[in-house]
This record gives structure tokens, C-alpha cells and sequence, in this order.
């Protein structure tokens, strides 16, 4: 989605948080597999998207960066909770950021997504 | 919701994507139950579900199109990722559509939901 | 998410349907855990917000209600489906609405998100 609107030219701010923040941990994206609800489907969706020469999460969120208009916060409150520090985390991540700036930035964009 | 959205008169717009495309398939709305970390509650709710007389999900999403004011999408990349046709959806898919397509109609949304 | 936005002078209209309004039965909260995709981590959060001295949900919820700026809404078809009676619905809870009201209040907000 991130994706498609970098290449519409729209200005995109991805805000991690609780699951989300954790794939921000280095080497997490390349461990991420389906929810348990559908582990059965895991393997054919990788196998197919690889046949499909699909960039992989981590080559996509970078390929995004490289365009200059995704900014991307980590949730600080979650941070503390699960006690992953900075370092912990890939060098895309351009802010940490609490709740409240989150939702300055939501209240002022055209669309705002929880995924 | 939507169901409610088209009694208020308002155009609603469905995008299916990941999971929700692989409920257009002929015959998966019928199967849908309870995500796992609810299984227990399934039973319970689908004979309440009976006893109210509620009509199936299949059924709910023909009565909202027949309301004229249904668009459904189906996204093109989900059905490339799991490799399905669009023989295999059923006859009530509208579009098939990418993440800009959708991302343009969410812009010019009043609500706009990722549920 | 709603003790920022309390904090910003927001007001927040909190709609509890499905899963969500399961949450708002009497003790129900005291009881909430993590999703079983991530089970093996509850154990760890629970420790870490005891030792940051984090406010249970159902505290936060009391002190969110307290700023006077939460309405929170309990979902009527879902308590038909699950046959939940108002009774056994925490205090806090002000209103019994449908969907339609819950769509009303979100297409004049700032920012509607759907958890």
C-alpha cells in the first residue's frame, strides 16, 4: 500500500506500534511468517512469491525509503514495554514517537489506516 | 457496517485484499468461521446467529449490492500472490484493482476503515 | 491511543463491536491477555507494565473517562449475537448504538480508525 502511494506521490508516514513495532527489531522482517490462522498457507505464498520475483518486506520498506517520502516513528510507550532499545532497531527508522504525535499526523492526512 | 452505511444512502466502496480476497471465492463466505483465538465461540454464535434469523454472510453481501450503491474490489496483487483467477471469485466482484486504485477512493472518503 | 488524544483536549468516541465489546463485560478486562500468535510473550509484557507501573486497561479506561471527553458505545446487533445484556456491561459505557450511529459520528471525525 506504502507502495503505491510513494509512486502516486504521496507523502507517507508509517507508525509502528505493539506487533509492528517489533518487525522494526533488525532481522525481524526476514523471520516474518503468516499468523497462526493461516500458517497452513505459509509456504506456497512464499514459494509463489518468489516465482513472481516479489521484493522481500525488508527490499520493499528500503525501496520505499529510497523515494524520500515515507518517514517511519516507532512507538516509544511500546519500546519501553517490551524493552527494545534504539539500537535494537533498523537504521530506516527515522523518529521515535509517541501516541500523540501519531494522531497530530493522522488528523491532518487525506487517509489513515490501523493495519 | 456496510449494510448500514447503504440504508443511510451512502456509496460503499469494498476493497478485498489478503485474506478478505480469498472470502470472494465461490463458496468461502459459506465455510468463514471465527479466527482460532475464538474458535470456542464459534458454535454459540452461529446458532444465535440462526435464532435471529440472521441472514448468512453470502446473503448480507447480495442484499447491500442489490441496494445499488455496493462497489466491490478485488486486489489484483492478492490474486497473483495466491493464485487465484477471477473465475474462481463470485459474480458480485466489480473490479479488479491495485492498492493506488483503492488508496484514490480512500482519499476522497468521508469514513475509511482497514478492518 | 485515546489517553493521548484525551490529553490533546480530543474528543474520543470509543464504538465496542465484536471482539471489542466483549471487553467491556463486568471483569472482563482484568482478564484480557494476548492474541495466541503471541502468547509466549504475555507472560514477559505482564512483568515489564507491573514493573513501569502501567495502569491495568481497565484503570486507563477509568482515567480516560474521567478527563470528560469519552463516549464510549457498546454494539447492540453484537449483543444480540452473543446475547450480552446491558447489566453485565461495565459502568462506564454510555450508550447502546448500531452501526449507523457509530458511521454518523466517525464521517464528521478527524481521525476514525478501526482496531
Amino acid at each position: 500500500m506504502s507502495s503505491a502511494a510513494v509512486a502516486m506521490d504521496w507523502e507517507v508516514h508509517l507508525y509502528f506500534t505493539f506487533w509492528g513495532l517489533r518487525m522494526l527489531r533488525i532481522g525481524e522482517m526476514e523471520k516474518a511468517g503468516l499468523d497462526s490462522t493461516y500458517k497452513d498457507l505459509e509456504e506456497g505464498m512464499k514459494k509463489r512469491l518468489e516465482e513472481m520475483k516479489y521484493p522481500t518486506p525488508y527490499q520493499m520498506l528500503k525501496q520505499i525509503k529510497s523515494s524520500g517520502r515515507l518517514t517511519i516513528y516507532a512507538c516509544t510507550p511500546t519500546m519501553s514495554m517490551f524493552n527494545i532499545k534504539k539500537e535494537e532497531l533498523i537504521p530506516e527508522v527515522d523518529k521515535l514517537a509517541g501516541a500523540a504525535q501519531m494522531l497530530d499526523i493522522a488528523s491532518g492526512a487525506d487517509v489513515s489506516l490501523f493495519i
